[in-house]
């Protein structure tokens, strides 16, 4: 059972051309859902799904499924799905996401060229919004595909300009009908680039995830008093932008105290907007989000209490007020023992080196272990890069991953 | 000889609606140069000059200037010229600019009720685009005035869109012809807001400027390595907005440092962008204006070189590189003693308490002051507030500055 690397390169490839971002330090693209792009993407997905005699269907919030039900499996039997996303963060990678889609589809063509015949369906999926960069804080589909989210929310949620979700999947062609539902899932299994370097650092090909970190997001409010930059002296002024500036550094140093976790756990301020932004007056006001994640939900408690704990001791020592607006978490979430060892067997049988590790970025994963048992396979990073044209995985990598899943997926369909 | 109060308020009621931004905490507008608030601002200004039997010339950079030259007048002679701007920052307040155009309109007024026969003409001015916050870095009008910049220069100074000055201006027909030359001027006095508390801390009603700050600006670039915020460990990420939050902490305290001139150096960063600003990036690179002022330009310097030092600190711990761009600067400028002495003498004769300062902000004075004999009058500004909808100046402290500098202009038209 061979992998074809080259036609998942060209697939991937392919895929890097729509919403493609030209930079000299890599290969960028911007894919947000309901654009010109995505469209695209979402279009090339869908004939390559029918080329390897798949059935295509996608729901009311966009997420594209397409099935492979030959002849030996029960139509009836809960399928095993595999899949990621398509969307990208503005001037994104173009493995975050697609790796996992292709690797879904290129282990099916594999299972069809070795003449498996599978007992129950296998599911091939992208699902929409994942990122959150134009919609709500992403995750959409899946989310919606686990119930934690109804068809009729996540369509009426509006981007920075008011246009609902709904309307704009509507506008490329893909708000479909009815609702995957992971539920329905026998298993599900995700391969998506690593983000970090412990594959390289470990010389591992493979990563299998024990758990995806927990997340909580808040958004936080410093305001002082927006004034007159050359008349206002240093001590009568309500600076706010130098009051986030001590935030700012309080959240970055916050993980490095939680020496039990230090390893795990971080901080991020990613978004930060100033007004009114003038070069001559002293900013009145500043919001910015504030992102936490661990492995462990007490140590995302304890620094979310720490940023709380920063913005109190603002208001103590300058003229400002602050808010601090949990705006949503996740618990983390603990990957299923029985894939974990379905996959780990199916590493050794390819004999691709494995290293067991955790997750710091959610994925769509997180949304459907909650409902059916699923897996996370990560495929190494290089120099850990990602969000970023400077993302990369060697092909070869990418080969060896889609190996294993595809391995996985033999084992799991006829068990 | 005695101003008309109310006539002055109804002046500055009926502009601040132009732009007005309702504000539960005070009144406050939005004028930038070539919107539709500046062409309504401008053409009720042009009214009022008419209506006092000014004759009204607007030059190819959109200054607007009423002269009053009746048969007492040598029509040759240099001109008494007085003004200011119509312009605000965004969310701006109701007196910054206006109350200088229209106290000296009101103050012509006043002398013609007087029966006052000036020898020399008297000029009202409006300068262009004197807060910088549409195109380039402001004092336009008056730079052109004195040639520090060409007409030409000045029409191609391009806004965020790429909209030249110039097609701004015709757009709201005010891109008049020729150049109001600064230079022709026996001398010019200002009437502006103080934007600070010194005045009300000193019970004074008007303020007799000593001399203008020295500014500098500087553009700076922190890159660091956008990167995923879930999966990029703390230890391993290059986060430009984590590094941004030493140097805001730096750029606030060296005023302070420097002992001997910590009551009027200011240092500021009003404005700052992140990118690419999402909540779940790390921030690649963040892009930050300081701004600089100084009575006294060898204490500019050393605040500049503190930031330049805090940047190269920045580089050594951190995975950062940093630029510092010095944009432009403008030396501190010396009032005249002879139009002080004038200023002072009225505000005796008037009867109201005057106090000697020196101011934090540029105004077009400072150009001015460059090519002739200046002045600048300053009114209270309660609180100190300003570019703000909670700036405010008492209708009665209006009127007392315009009183002292119609009195001034009574004494420089027949010296």
């Amino acid at each position: 059972m061979d992998v074809n690397q080259a036609r998942l390169r060209s697939d991937l490839e392919a895929t890097a051309e729509f919403g493609a971002v030209p930079s000299p330090a890599g290969r960028g693209r911007t894919v947000l859902t309901g654009t010109d792009a995505d469209r695209r993407a979402r279009e090339f997905f869908c004939e390559r799904l029918r080329d390897a005699g798949l059935t295509v269907r996608t729901d009311a919030v966009g997420t594209i499924v397409g099935r492979w039900c030959p002849d030996s499996a029960d139509p009836d039997a809960p399928a095993v799905a595999t899949g990621s996303h398509l969307d990208s963060v503005p001037e994104g990678g173009i493995f975050d996401g697609p790796l996992g889609v292709y690797a879904g589809l290129e282990a099916v063509r594999t299972l069809q060229e070795a003449g498996v015949e599978p007992a129950r369906p296998i599911d091939v999926v992208s699902f929409t919004e994942e990122e959150g960069q134009r919609f709500g804080g992403g995750l959409i589909g899946s989310g919606v595909a686990v119930g934690e989210l109804s068809v009729e929310e996540a369509l009426a949620i509006e981007d920075a300009d008011g246009v609902p979700l709904g309307d704009a999947l509507a506008d490329i062609g893909f708000r479909g009908d009815g609702r995957i539902d992971a539920g329905e899932w026998d298993s599900w299994l995700e391969v998506h680039i690593e983000q970090s370097e412990r594959l390289t650092d470990a010389g591992a090909q493979v990563g299998i995830v024990s758990s995806i970190v927990g997340l909580t997001r808040c958004h936080v409010e410093i305001r002082g008093e927006a004034d007159h930059a050359g008349t206002t002296s240093m001590t009568t002024r309500a600076d706010a932008l130098a009051a986030a500036g001590e935030f700012l550094l309080d959240v970055e140093a916050a993980p490095a105290a939680r020496t039990d976790r230090n390893e795990t756990a971080v901080a991020t301020v990613g978004r930060l907007n100033v007004s009114p932004n003038a070069p001559n007056v002293v900013a009145g006001a500043v919001d910015l989000t504030v992102d936490v994640r661990d492995v462990d939900y007490g140590t995302i408690e304890a620094l979310t209490d720490a940023a709380r704990e920063s913005l109190t001791r603002l208001e103590r020592e300058r003229p400002v007020e602050t808010s601090l607006d949990h705006a949503w978490d996740r618990r983390p979430v603990e990957m299923s023992p029985r894939l974990r060892a379905v996959v780990r067997e199916a590493g050794e049988a390819a004999g691709v080196n494995s290293l067991d590790l955790h997750s710091g970025a959610g994925h769509d994963t997180m949304h459907v272990g909650s409902v059916t048992d699923a897996a996370l396979l990560f495929a190494p990073s290089e120099d850990g890069i990602s969000h970023n044209p400077r993302e990369w995985t060697d092909w070869a990598d990418c080969a060896a991953v889609t190996q294993v899943l595809a391995r996985s997926l033999a084992t799991l369909t006829n068990s």
